[in-house]
């Protein structure tokens, strides 16, 4: 297979991870970033430039304004914008092909194609490489994990000290809702550095929809899915870890579903090896649900059972190559790093979903997450 | 002028501002959105089908595993992606013709051209009525700024409760930091229902590059930035609002820098008006700098002066429409919200930036942030 141009990016790094990846710099607006003669050349403004210099893997940084007034002289008709500018650059270099991410802006692609640049569309992921961590990307999604952890213990704190009163719980006078618990969690993460977004923390039926982040009382008896996945300010990666918790007294039903899902998690987790096919990982999650007669359907309201994949890769990026699902087959390679993450929710029971990390190897994958699956918390 | 196709999305609401103006609705990863005869569709997974359904703004809510199914049969050979998917979801109600934002991704709208779907790549935002914010929407905001004024009170707090040791400052015993104060600010945002992500608290030189976020002691006697622009998780809007602070003593250039850069800001707002130019307005700050000798020049190892734009519309996203810079004619229209944040930074002496946000009238702008312009702690 012909080796593919050098990549181009325009993006910034709070979106791309590939930008991030390819600089290790944060740019906090879309800035041009490609790879010549095996050097990497940054395009950027004045906010950024003495930075970018200073702190970057860029070998070569330019100013962007110089190319902004080169642009207007090429083409004074036009307001210029980044295709002008990538167009203007690729020339100074005598490059006349590149190779974009599949998530490459259409209105700057279309551009310099109509300019004459030869793009190709990656195949795949931009960096294949991305998915393979290295000793010093591991410790990051490991610290990543820890803020995670940090979340869990503060939620834990305030279940296990709220009183039971009727349906609600109370902790120091005040009703324990999502909304605190979600406080509370992300108030840990951004003591410890990392800040957690769109943390879900939800109970009962709310549970149901795994991507319901949850609002209002958290009930006695219920379970409540705690899902925390903050990024590490200074490295940008990303922890991803689930408990599911229950404050007061499970019920038989709702023990047959955490054991099942605790199950399918641990089966998953002994079928994870370089070699395996993602596929037949998330197979062993659906065997554990199937014999123990947890049903999975889809109707018109919705679906019920397990309806998501068991993990995904994990990096710089919260959703990241490999996957592990029903519907992909994706052979696991050693030194990636996925979650395992199998749930099971049926309104008027509940939602469970366990959720950890581990990195591929060649015999038992390394755990890089850890807390306690203690769930019931009677007093 | 022809009116456009109906408009076309793959995004997820985090990073796309137009999926959620349009759907109204938080979706973590990417999914299909799609307007048809006056209709707006989504395709989402089993992850989200329910909650969209129930509390989203689109009319038509489609499950992504019925298409996928359906695309496998269609084109066995290939795993199928969301272009297949929206391809199919055309079909189904018989368009052939979208409009798609600029930043629509390369490889989904590669394929489609490649499928014969015609896609206009909107020439400019694919929703210029975003522009203009409804009584709603500017409510957002000023909670937003709400928000970081909330965390300039937490930034002040430390810096006047703090001791002068020397070169630094002593805070509880502690020595203040850009993290110490982040930590603070975020805190206070997070308690009162935003995230503030990439806060900058930048001192002494630091500042001087108006995208380094901080880090390690700030100094007595030097200017620190501190940019404020949390994100109410309600509803997605973002606050933005800068002050700078000074714990100790000014020097009198940096009195005289200081009230420059606010002089500076309340020139522009006076020049803040529908049907103005953002060109002219920011050409307003340019003159209040000129004239009181502060010089603008841009060296092989960076800028000085005032080298980035007089402001930036604020909504939905952190930088969106309008501009008001030296570079770009934009005439200002009612309703619009901007940011106005003149700022000077010159190394040795320092960095001064004052941001606030007002909303366009016919007469005086509606100012939507608050926070006092006291700025020497002295004690």
């Amino acid at each position: 297979m012909p080796a593919l141009p050098p990549p181009l990016l325009y993006a910034d790094t709070e979106r791309s991870a590939d930008a991030l990846y390819f600089g290790k710099v944060d740019v906090p607006d879309p800035f041009i970033a490609f790879g010549h003669s095996g050097k990497k050349y940054a395009i950027v403004s004045a906010l950024e430039f003495g930075r970018v210099r200073r702190t970057s893997d860029f070998d070569v940084v330019l100013p962007l304004e110089d190319f902004h007034r080169r642009a207007r002289e090429r083409w004074p008709d036009r307001r210029p914008g980044p295709a002008e500018v990538i167009f203007l650059a690729a020339g100074d270099v005598r490059r006349t092909s590149f190779t974009v991410p599949d998530d490459f802006p259409s209105g700057v692609y279309a551009r310099l194609v109509e300019l004459g640049l030869r793009l190709t569309i990656a195949p795949g992921p931009l960096f294949p490489e991305r998915e393979i961590k290295s000793t010093r990307e591991t410790a990051a999604i490991r610290e990543g994990n820890r803020c995670s952890a940090l979340g869990f213990a503060a939620a834990e704190r305030i279940l296990r000290g709220a009183r039971i009163k009727g349906r609600r719980l109370v902790y120091r006078d005040q009703t324990v809702t999502s909304e605190m618990l979600k406080f509370a969690i992300e108030s840990a993460c951004l003591e410890a550095g990392a800040v957690s977004a769109n943390t879900i923390v939800a109970g009962g039926d709310q549970a149901c929809d795994p991507h319901d982040r949850g609002t209002g009382p958290i009930r006695p008896n219920e379970m409540v899915i705690v899902d925390i996945f903050p990024r590490v300010t200074a490295t940008g990666f990303y922890g991803d870890m689930t408990r599911t918790f229950l404050r007061g007294r499970a019920s038989d039903a709702q023990r047959a579903l955490y054991t099942a899902v605790r199950d399918a998690q641990l089966a998953a987790i002994r079928g994870i090896r370089s070699g395996a096919n993602g596929r037949d990982v998330h197979r062993r999650c659906v065997e554990v649900f199937e014999s123990r007669g947890f049903r999975t359907e889809h109707g018109k309201r919705g679906s019920v059972g397990f309806f998501h994949g068991t993990g995904h890769g994990l990096g710089l990026a919260v959703h990241e190559a490999p996957r592990m699902s029903g519907s992909i087959d994706y052979t696991l390679r050693a030194g990636s790093v996925v979650t395992v993450e199998p749930g099971l929710y049926y309104p008027g029971l509940g939602g469970c979903r366990v959720e950890d990390v581990v990195q591929v190897t060649s015999g038992a994958p390394k755990p890089l997450s850890s807390y306690h699956y203690e769930w019931e918390f009677r007093s």
